[in-house]
């Protein structure tokens, strides 16, 4: 087969289809994007898919037959072998075949896998694991969404697998959106800090975490860390508590799969340091055997949103 | 390399020394065993594993140059790259050499992986999991270990990985033998069902589970399974939250691993049915994307202790 110079990677969201040509080089060269409006019949977001395709390919005058194929990350439990996207709550689609529609539209080869997955790929192949043959990378957004790389190649299970978001943290617990109580996902989303958040500033209303809440109208993931850099008891409560639930998760997928590098990415990872330094310790104190294997780093992944197209347009 | 009729297996437990000599058709042909005796030194325990390879070849009468090479399967924290024992807190090892080590004693090529891998490899090639490619094998014991066999083969993550047990259940619950608060191992183990049953029967000194106690002179894994099926409360109580909390940590690795067949190992397991089939039900109805994606078998593994033996000796 001979290799074209591009491949189109494509980022599907609750919120916005990207889409991103990528380069030999890993780089994105060129980018579109649209809104996914997840409420109208499947097909036409399908249509609109494309059509962001075409867009980003406009911008640099380039035709779709210099490109190789097409990969699609996408939110939910994905059958990559058959490219059908078996089930996603997030935009509410069951049994769609993402990759046969998508080839009808473009005649190029497509081919899915869950967006964390293809974010874990883009960072193991052009981001912060670019030398790192075993990573682990959790998005720590609305839910949380995990990929793994084993010795350089994106683990996707058997069909539909690596829900490490939908592991127990504290079995009968907090409700999670899979219909268990006490997952990962209910305590280390973004979604699960606001919840306790929005707690602490019920019971303590003279806390800071109040304040900022009645401020800014809601509660949001960054103001617990805003409210303890000023020292609101609360806040240091609340995130000392997130930091110890997250650490508890990443020490659970560091002793099954004994990653080189575990990268987090979503929203409350642009506290950087101050979140990744407090794991780093708890990781070291908890993981099994402790110090006398090595600990894997603890780093925010550096692409950011990109990590998706480029993991994706690597499918193909 | 000219494959050789015979491959050794060796199961090195806490307290056994096990050996089997390993035909082609994956059948031990010939078996022996010494005590461990792991508080001596460990160049003793060493000396004797060679013995037992001996003894074994004696009784059918056959040269250890008939042979492939050993496989050794041994508790603890495993670097299978370089055949190290690196943490065993079972046998109270660390950083023994133990490939090199058996490698001198008897000149045949030594691998090893950890105890619970080499059952699920037995199993895949030899036992319940023959015809599949993906699955988990849990063995419930004085701990909880697991092996992992993707797509044929055993998955052993980089050094030392996948400690199954070793995940959370109840954060910050029970304490753990690894030095963490509530994992899988401190709730779903023979010793996390023994101590909650001697809860119950401290507490209810009219239970059956107290008679039985009392009649046994102290509490074992079997106990609160008999007292359940005389209509014991308690031991209804315990048993039905040892499933629970069985079937979440079952939940948790067929969200990561998508499994065919989940397989079940180890002292707890003489309860077959009664155990399996309310597990399956749990599973069924808490896994990820639920029925929508095909829910793996759970079913007890039928070679019993000599997966582990069949399954060292296919390291080789």
């Amino acid at each position: 087969m001979n290799m074209q110079t591009y491949r189109i990677g494509i980022d599907l969201g609750g919120t916005n289809i990207k889409v991103g040509i990528v380069n030999k080089k890993q780089e994105i060269i060129a980018s579109a994007s649209r809104k996914t409006r997840k409420e109208r019949p499947y097909q036409e977001v399908l249509d609109d898919m494309a059509e962001t395709v075409k867009d980003a390919l406009k911008k640099i005058e380039v035709s779709i037959t210099a490109c190789n194929g097409i990969g699609i990350g996408s939110p939910g439990t994905i059958d990559h072998e058959n490219g059908i996207v078996i089930y996603s709550n997030n935009i509410s689609w069951e049994q769609i075949p993402l990759a046969e529609e998508i080839e009808k539209r473009l005649s190029l080869p497509v081919k899915i896998s869950n967006d964390a997955n293809c974010a874990a790929l883009g960072e193991a192949l052009a981001g912060s694991g670019k030398d790192c043959k075993n990573l682990v990378l959790l998005t720590l957004g609305t839910g949380v969404g995990g990929g793994v790389i084993i010795d350089g190649k994106l683990f996707q299970g058997r069909i539909g697998g690596m829900e490490l978001g939908h592991t127990t943290l504290i079995a009968g617990g907090e409700p999670c959106t899979c219909g268990r109580q006490g997952c990962v996902e209910a305590y280390c989303s973004a979604t699960g800090l606001i919840r306790e958040a929005n707690k602490a500033a019920d019971c303590f209303p003279d806390s800071l975490l109040e304040k900022m809440r009645e401020e800014m109208g809601e509660m949001n993931g960054k103001i617990p860390f805003e409210a303890r850099k000023i020292g609101d008891k609360q806040a240091i409560r609340i995130i000392n508590q997130y930091i110890n639930w997250l650490g508890e998760a990443i020490t659970n997928y560091v002793n099954i799969f004994r990653p080189q590098m575990v990268l987090l990415s979503g929203g409350i990872c642009g506290q950087g340091k101050s979140l990744t330094d407090p794991l780093k310790k708890y990781v070291e104190t908890y993981a099994f055997a402790g110090k006398r294997i090595s600990i894997p780093k603890i780093e925010i992944a550096k692409l950011g949103n990109d990590a998706g197209i480029i993991g994706a347009a690597n499918l193909v």
